[in-house]
Parts: structure tokens; C-alpha cells; sequence
């Protein structure tokens, strides 16, 4: 596509595959790879130290873009990563559906942030950065519904942090919705191909 | 999925895609049918006799959904509407690729809105409607971005009001997006899910 200079080559930091889909759909040409990285212990060890949500989004965004750039010093690397925050509580994907269960109770009724961080490095400098905040409200479902719910879902649930994927089952959880879709999905793409623009890699 | 009743089956007469794969990926159980009414004929009748665009586009919802129903007694019939409306122009689905660059260049740098109806019908009777109006604001793009656009868009172009597909290449012409993503795609879901849910179809 002629909207998209030749160089440089976009890296996408992330095995996602909604992330990749995100950009797939607006017709960009990239490679995918996912970039292994201790999120548990990064994202510990800034808590303790009183990091931010955006903060700890940031810190693992870049972690998993530095991962990638080094095998790839004259392309641009995207990394991301996104943070559900619920008043104090932050939440991981649930490693079960028992968990699961737990987590859907405790945002049930409650409104939550996506903190999402987009963040891309050239040269082993990062040069841009944005971190989109998206706000979801869980209605007050009850609990017929919870269970038709993980029934349906199944392993899926684990897959994705606050049990849901809001671009299938998941809608059926909330009251409403506020915020870039795709930054909801995990990336926000609109200040990213912003970015992109000002930076010549798109028209 | 045991989220949804066994009855009364659900129609949607629309014969959109995206608007099918809204409630696909909601995973309701549905029929779509096309409602052949002759659109343009009416809007004209509404715009002169003063209606606003939310009202004609109910009356185009509602004339969809009353084709349809015709032969499906006992269903709850979904029909919808979407009108762009830009300060005090409302804009059509463009004939061709001229008529889409002129539509591209009336809105570029401006704010329109999505006038997005949705009403629901049962037994002959309106049973439920809602009006969602989205807002996009489009980037002043240049021409050298507009050529490009057309020609990688093509003939997709004359399928959309606005000239655009938020999920595909459209994105790389905003700036700024504001409302529920399923409103934009043409369907208002979360509220239709919450009436769905009043109505006793869904959990």
C-alpha cells in the first residue's frame, strides 16, 4: 500500500494476536514476534517501589520492544502491554476459572481502567510514547449469568486479563464503554498511526 | 449458548456484514434478511417535511424491520439505521469514486456524526428504540494521502456512507473517534443487549 514508506521495517513486539489483527486491518506491513520477558517480576518490583499503572505499562512496553530490537537495529519496534486497574487492585489473566470467577466478582458492578502503553524504539532510543485509558463498567450481572458465562467461554477466560474479550462474549459483562476500541484491545492505534505519520513512515 | 432464551427467535433486517458479525461475535442465535424499502425516496419525503436526522433515521429502522416482520410473526425483529451528518449536510453512500473524494474532502478537518438507530419489534408493535450518535473527527489530511487512499480502497469505497470502513483503511483518516465501536459499524450492541436482557432473551 502507498500510504506506508518502505523503510523503516515496523516490528510488532507482541505475540497477540488482536494486536496484530489491529494493525493487519489498517493495512500495515510489519512482522510479529513475541518477545519473552518476566512481566511477573517487573511488574512486582515497580509495584513495591510505587510505581504507577502507566508507569509499570511503560516499563514493560519498552522491555518487550528492547527484547526484540536487538535483532533488528534499522527497524522501528512497537512495543505494548495494558494494565486492568480496579480502585487500588491491579489484575493479571486468571490461570484458571476459578480465578476467573473471582476476578468477574470483584469488577462486577465497578467501573475499571485499561491502562494501555504503546511505545516505539529506533536505534535503541525511544521516541515515542503514549499511554490511552480506557474506562469499562461491568454491570451488576448476577450469578445465572456468570455461569452461563465461564461455561461458554471455557479455557478462553484465561487468555486474557479481566476474563473477557470484548469483541466476543465479553460484551455481554458491561453497561458501557469508553475509550479507543483497539486501545481496549490492546494497542491504541489512532495516536500510534499519528505517530507513524509524523514520523514519514505514513502518509 | 444458554445467555440467550429459546424464544422468541431473533431477525435482523439488515443484510450488512458487519452488522450480522456484531451479533455473530456477541454469539446470539439469529436470522438476517435483507429489507428491500426504498431509502432514498423516503429520507427526501422526511428531510423536506422537517424531520431530524435521528427521526428519519428511526422511520428507516422502522420501515426495514416492518418488511421483515411481514412474514416472521412471532420473532422479534431488530432494524437499524445509520445517517452521517456533517454541520447541516447529510450524506448518502457515494455513487462512485468521484463522489467518494468529494464526500472525503467535505469532511476532512471536521467533526461528523453517526446518527445510529436501532428499534426493536414484536407482534407489529415498537417495543423498543434507541438513537446512539458517535463522533468522528477526521485529520486534514492532504491530497497525496487522499490518492493513495482511493486507489487502495478501490470500489470498497461505494459501500459506506462516509466513504470509510473504521475497521480497515478508514482508520488512517481520523483523528479523534467518540462512542461505542458497534455504533460506529452501524448497531448500538450494549444497549440493544441491555433491552434484550429486559426483554427476557438474554441472561
Amino acid at each position: 500500500m502507498r500510504l506506508q514508506a518502505e523503510s523503516p521495517h515496523l516490528v510488532l513486539a507482541s505475540a497477540s494476536a488482536s494486536r496484530r489483527a489491529l494493525l493487519e486491518h489498517a493495512g500495515l506491513r510489519f512482522s510479529a514476534h513475541a518477545a519473552a520477558v518476566d512481566e511477573a517480576t517487573a511488574k512486582q518490583a515497580a509495584r513495591a517501589s510505587g510505581a504507577s499503572a502507566a508507569g509499570v505499562a511503560l516499563l514493560l512496553a519498552e522491555m518487550k520492544a528492547r527484547r526484540i530490537a536487538r535483532g533488528e537495529s534499522d527497524a522501528l519496534v512497537i512495543g505494548c502491554d495494558q494494565m486492568l486497574v480496579c480502585g487500588e487492585q491491579w489484575f493479571d489473566k486468571p490461570s484458571d476459572q476459578a480465578e476467573a470467577r473471582a476476578h468477574l466478582c470483584a469488577l462486577r458492578g465497578r467501573t475499571h481502567e485499561l491502562v494501555t502503553a504503546v511505545l516505539c524504539l529506533r536505534g535503541g532510543q525511544r521516541i515515542w510514547h503514549h499511554v490511552a485509558r480506557p474506562r469499562l463498567t461491568m454491570r451488576d450481572f448476577g450469578d445465572a449469568f456468570l455461569d452461563a458465562y465461564l461455561e461458554a467461554e471455557g479455557e478462553a477466560v484465561t487468555t486474557t486479563v479481566g476474563a473477557y474479550r470484548l469483541e466476543g462474549l465479553g460484551v455481554h459483562l458491561f453497561d458501557a464503554v469508553e475509550g479507543e476500541y483497539a486501545a481496549i484491545l490492546g494497542l491504541p492505534l489512532l495516536p500510534l498511526l499519528g505517530f507513524l505519520r509524523q514520523h514519514g513512515v505514513l502518509l
